[in-house]
């Protein structure tokens, strides 16, 4: 086999074989493949795609370039969940304690990641004591335990992405559905998942943009489930604006107390027990989604959620009462309100606007080496479809620095006010699966 | 500027900027691009295009990447031919001695290349004698004292396009009409031609195999030439057979003699005409191309052409008289003849397979490294539409070795034999300029 053979094989529109999306993923992982190829191979599948087949064969070719996470220890069906990312996304911190509370078995491996805040490491360390340098025989045991624990990127896994992502940044190549759809799928199976339910992000602040490239998205990856025997559900949900109120480290985990105690805001909740039921469903801890959200619902209502949040906080490290008492959380020094310039209805919140606000302030890392300000961020008051009156608070800013005229101007530009009415957007577009 | 930005432009098929390309073609020359950058962009290009406007940039931006000859000691319009190559392609020997015959100021500088024979500099070292190390002085003086002289290839000339090429061979990037069509001319242009005329080849031993694919890229190059100010012309001409008789070094300079001679092969001949004439008249030494045709009708019949080939072989050190006498040329050992299996036409003599059978007797070279027999090759007797007899020799092999039972069957599969008649394609298919 010559590279340069499959190269034009994929530049010429037609089908590469699993046995060569094996070769060619073994070779670029060991070297033996340069960059030089692997970006003209991204570049020709950027423009001819990829068949259902091709991309179910080159996500196992990724997962097998590295470790790959036994997680047969563990007793039930391990359901893991990712999002495409957006601003404000508390999901990860409300579902982890929600689904758990009804016995689904949470095995939770996560990074900390470029961004307008950290990752999900990093909001939960705001938690005083919190820490996820546990073994991974603690890990199991916990989950065996508790069902839920968290641990952070052990071992070196699917290494064949990591480089190839990185290669297609800087070529312009990261914009491919099968490119996209393999690399996220690849991560969750290597993590050792046996069901996968997908929150696909659609919006301005989205990685895509608009709903056809989501709904695209979303169908690749579901197909990519079922041809390699994971069961896969994916959600499309909006991005437009950031979801729920806070974003921020601290502030977003103080929400997500909130909602597991059944007094979170109404999109977070609702995104949270639709993402919930399917996981709770593929878990077979429910014979129905119907089924699932009842019970999702009940734990929110009944205290059961709150409860596991404090049992998975303490079990590593972590304070359990700032659940009950939230102000031992990190808090910033200054609080800033930024008041509607006039009377009208809230038009937009351009959501990533919002986050590089939060960046600005600290909330997260644009490098690797950047320290993160746990207590910052910016908490939203009103949103989309909401009436306001000049002078009314629209957002509050939690900084540790005196001056944010910056910030200020970014969130005025940001959040637009019309004098007509104006609909707040759906919440879920569609589920498929 | 980011190289990540101007590829995702190409990408989304907009047109790059001239000082686009000139920071790209600057970049990737002194290695502040990578291989990796450069190579998605080829192949985005491949997939998108390039209006005639960028076409036109990129060759300039290539030719300022290293030096550019100055031909101005030179009086006169300098023209240089180029062909995109083919099997037994003995023009440039018969056409610099032809047009300077007639006063066209041919400055040649050659290399030795790859392929199924050696490049023009190899076969004219067949003449004993004959070298073209002379220094850049002489080489100006001999060209203005007999209108033609050959130099190696001096200087550095287009380093972005050797950088290129090589990174294009191995990315499958090659097969783009506006990099070759770059490619070739900057080349030409920094070589310090005034007017190009321009043999593209089609047919099997082309690089451009069909007649689209010749037009599309003779179009571009013409049209590089016209936004440049160099006046350019070009030829699409066949190359489903060889052209002429012979494939060889040695072979091909005897041809040539014979041609220049008035002597030749029809098909060569004609070639030489049409291709000269254009020659001629964008030199401005005839007002017309059939004058210019005339002219050159009449040099061949005089022994003008063959009088300058002598001139031009001594004056850089060759034997003259073996235009007089060519079998003072290097003779092969051995002369095997290939017999016709049947009665019938000759309707196909796939050219690059008789261009491999040449090679395998060391005509050519395969790697950089390899050394040539100047000696070797194949000598047709019969062309497309020739009716043959069974045991009537089809072709000699000309080998320096006993045994070429491998030549024989590479032949005798190459040259087929049908009951029906068959006509002679196209020896010129059209003229664009």
């Amino acid at each position: 086999m010559r590279m340069v053979d499959l190269i034009a094989k994929k530049r010429d529109g037609k089908a590469l074989m699993t046995e060569e999306l094996e070769w060619i993923i073994r070779g670029y992982t060991n070297g033996d493949i340069p960059d030089y190829q692997m970006s003209a191979l991204a570049m020709a599948i950027y423009f001819r795609g990829m068949t259902a087949e091709e991309t179910a064969a080159l996500t196992m070719a990724i997962v097998h370039s590295g470790e790959v996470i036994d997680l047969s220890g563990i007793r039930g069906v391990k359901v893991d969940k990712h999002s495409t990312g957006g601003v404000g996304d508390t999901t990860t911190l409300v579902l982890g304690p929600l689904v758990a509370s009804v016995g689904v078995p949470v095995a939770k491996m996560s990074g900390r990641g470029l961004g307008h805040t950290g990752g999900t490491i990093d909001k939960l360390e705001s938690v005083p004591g919190f820490h996820v340098e546990i073994s991974k025989d603690e890990f199991l045991r916990l989950v065996n335990e508790n069902q839920i624990a968290i641990i952070g990127q052990t071992g070196d896994l699917t290494p064949a992405d990591k480089k190839l992502y990185a290669l297609r940044d800087v070529t312009a190549t990261v914009n491919s559905i099968p490119l996209i759809a393999s690399s996220i799928m690849s991560k969750k199976i290597a993590a050792g998942a046996d069901a996968i339910v997908l929150d696909v992000k659609t919006g301005a602040g989205a990685f895509m943009k608009d709903l056809d490239g989501a709904r695209q998205l979303a169908r690749a990856m579901v197909e990519i489930g079922k041809r390699v025997g994971r069961r896969t559900m994916a959600v499309i949900s909006d991005m437009s604006q950031p979801l729920g109120y806070a974003v921020g480290n601290a502030l977003e985990v103080k929400e997500a107390i909130a909602t597991l105690q059944g007094n979170g805001p109404r999109d977070l909740t609702e995104l949270c027990l639709t993402l919930g039921s399917h996981m709770v469903y593929l878990a077979e801890k429910a014979p129905s989604l119907a089924e699932a959200r009842r019970l999702l619902e009940e734990a929110l209502c009944s205290g059961k959620a709150a409860a596991k949040m404090k049992t998975f906080l303490a079990a590593q490290g972590g304070d359990p009462s700032v659940v009950d008492d939230p102000d031992k959380l990190p808090r910033a020094a200054h609080t800033i309100p930024v008041a509607a310039g006039e009377d009208g209805y809230v038009a937009e919140i351009v959501a990533d606007e919002v986050g590089t606000a939060a960046m600005w302030l600290g909330a997260g890392r644009a490098t690797k080496e950047d320290a993160i300000d746990l207590a910052v961020g910016i908490v939203l008051h009103k949103k989309i479809g909401d009436r306001v009156q000049k002078g009314e608070t629209l957002a509050t800013i939690h900084s540790n620095r005196a001056d944010v005229r910056d910030v200020e101007e970014k969130l005025a530009a940001a959040i637009r006010i019309s004098p007509q009415p104006a609909a707040p957007p759906p919440l879920i577009y569609e589920t498929i699966g």
